[in-house]
């Protein structure tokens, strides 16, 4: 584990002034207690480089640290595959080969599946209500739990926003156009899908547009419509379906190496911890300016037609969704206990959202 | 003015040193390049001490850029009338009385009218429809052309979410009841309720839960949840009503000296202004919590019944509106800019709001 560096320029200075050492330590010495000492970090990321989004939100993370630590604390950032793999970062943390990662939680389900809770859930929480969930509702202290036989601590680190419910190339008329739909749906809403008849198809990124395109796929979810757009998803099918029920949110993941964040003086530990915060509003704030250009773009300029889910296959998801849940809570008791504590928080909060955001929404659309 | 004062320990320990200051000097040099001198500031604020909310926002500022600059910068929070009354917070921050203010833009209606937008306005934007306009829309660059004049930089420090439609004695069946009804709500808001019929009444907080219980009101708005139902309000009418058309957002205001602002070394202006800028998602989501908890007590535990507009009122209520904003855009050129500015976002935000957030709300919630 790489621990701080002392400044070399400090170092060869106190060389080089010779006699005067002594009275230059002396003089260094309430510099050091604030955490002087030039430190080195590597950040390994699951993006590519600038990756539009999560990319930006990791390289704005290192930039800000190092200037609010006026160059004293340097995080140099890895994309994907530069140090590490895409999905080898949540090891290099824990074994201490980078001191930090941005990534997203629900790639670790395979190592322990209740992370994906801390990315989104079937019906599950909107962004905001996340945030409420994991800084109000006892959700950080559960993320912490999970991840500490790792020696690794997460926080949140930007947001991607709502996701889009996917790419049709067929209208759904009812429940009966699932039966044998070929969709690329990871995760809990895959399960969610496979139980109402459809065949999830796992494909990487890189080959969902000619899958949808020569019909290996009938239907592909990825993200919103900034990224989808730039996948070329509008050229291989004409439906672009709403909600995103699988995913209501994309909160980015900081991992630490704990005996890292630990040793940090407190002011950068402090800086590095509020330069992630503060992504929560902005990389959200980004996300959905930029969703609702390209969702303006799609309609008017890509002959794309936004629809809703038919009610009944809404209803039908969500009858799955419980069960599926409910089963997954069954698999063990850190599970259980942060299933629970996740729709505790959307329990409270939707009657709330329901309220103020929804009917204000319909208020303002002038839907009624 | 005050000035960044040099750092005493430093210079005595220079003192001290006698023949060694010159190394000492060569030496101290990069730190005090960081930004290493102490520096006092003075926060005035529009609120009580610790006021749940934007108070706690304010203190937590505070407190975070003390952390993150070891102590090298210390703000001194001044509760409204300690220093300044509430609403001399502004030209305390002109004058430079105090470097820095937390408040709300809205208050300053009377001087620049157009410094409304940058709370909300009716059938407005939501608060992370509010972030994306400042960040990403070209909100930030027309609210600091607006404060140019007065010296003053403002940016974003807070949010307590989308307020509530108000309390009202007797349940409204259309458009009728509105006439003569005596109502508190200021600003723009109110102007659209006198044109339907309402008798806006003005009132300082302090005095509201004893008009509205006496019958000087027949309605009031506030705030949301959480504060309503510590001003005591569900004690004196049964009928809350959604939405809060008249301010979806509840933007807290950071306003800064620009001389002082200026004079910052990069490393704590960027701490700074971090510090502002984590509070629009921390705060929120504790706004967000706590007026989820607090609905939930006053519909289970005070009797209180949540009642929609009907949409007879809603719809007036949104053609008046329209016009009312129209009429404020003709007052001055930066008026005129600023409205425009304002509702290019809420149109390009508003479909993807209803696509992404008001599909999954209804949704989950079993309304589709």
């Amino acid at each position: 584990m790489p621990e701080a560096k002392p400044d070399n320029r400090l170092v060869s200075r106190r060389g080089l002034l010779g006699g005067t050492a002594a009275a230059a330590a002396a003089l260094s010495a309430p510099v050091a207690a604030q955490g002087d000492a030039s430190i080195e970090w590597k950040m390994v990321t699951s993006w590519p480089k600038n990756l539009p989004g999560p990319g930006v939100t990791a390289q704005r993370i290192a930039d800000q640290v190092g200037k609010m630590s006026g160059g004293r604390f340097r995080i140099r950032l890895y994309a994907a595959g530069e140090l590490v793999p895409a999905l080898g970062v949540f090891d290099a943390v824990s074994a201490g080969t980078a001191q930090m990662a941005h990534t997203a939680s629900f790639f670790w389900q395979g190592k322990v599946p209740a992370s994906v809770f801390f990315t989104a859930a079937p019906f599950g929480l909107l962004p905001n209500e996340h945030i409420s969930w994991i800084e109000q509702g006892g959700g950080q202290e559960l993320w912490d739990k999970l991840y500490a036989p790792f020696g690794i601590k997460p926080v949140m680190a930007g947001n991607t926003g709502v996701q889009m419910g996917g790419w049709y190339k067929k209208k759904l008329s009812g429940l009966e156009d699932l039966k044998g739909l070929k969709i690329r749906m990871p995760g809990l809403g895959g399960e969610v899908m496979r139980r109402l008849g459809a065949t999830p198809v796992s494909l990487p990124p890189g080959e969902l547009f000619q899958a949808l395109q020569t019909g290996v796929l009938d239907a592909t979810e990825f993200l919103g419509p900034w990224s989808d757009r730039s996948m070329g998803f509008q050229k291989a099918a004409s439906f672009y379906y709403t909600p995103g029920f699988h995913e209501p949110n994309g909160t980015g993941e900081a991992l630490f190496n704990e005996t890292a964040l630990n040793g940090l003086p407190e002011d950068l530990r402090t800086i590095l911890l509020e330069a992630c915060r503060a992504e929560n509003g902005r990389a959200l704030a980004e996300s959905d300016w930029q969703n609702a250009t390209s969702l303006q773009i799609l309609q008017e300029k890509d002959g794309v037609e936004v629809v809703p889910y038919p009610d009944e296959i809404i209803s039908a998801l969500r009858t799955e969704t419980k069960s599926v849940l409910e089963a997954f809570a069954d698999s063990d008791p850190v599970s259980r206990e942060i299933y629970e504590s996740h729709a505790a928080a959307r329990d409270r909060m939707a009657p709330w959202s329901d309220v103020a955001m929804r009917r204000f929404l319909a208020a303002r659309d002038g839907s009624v």
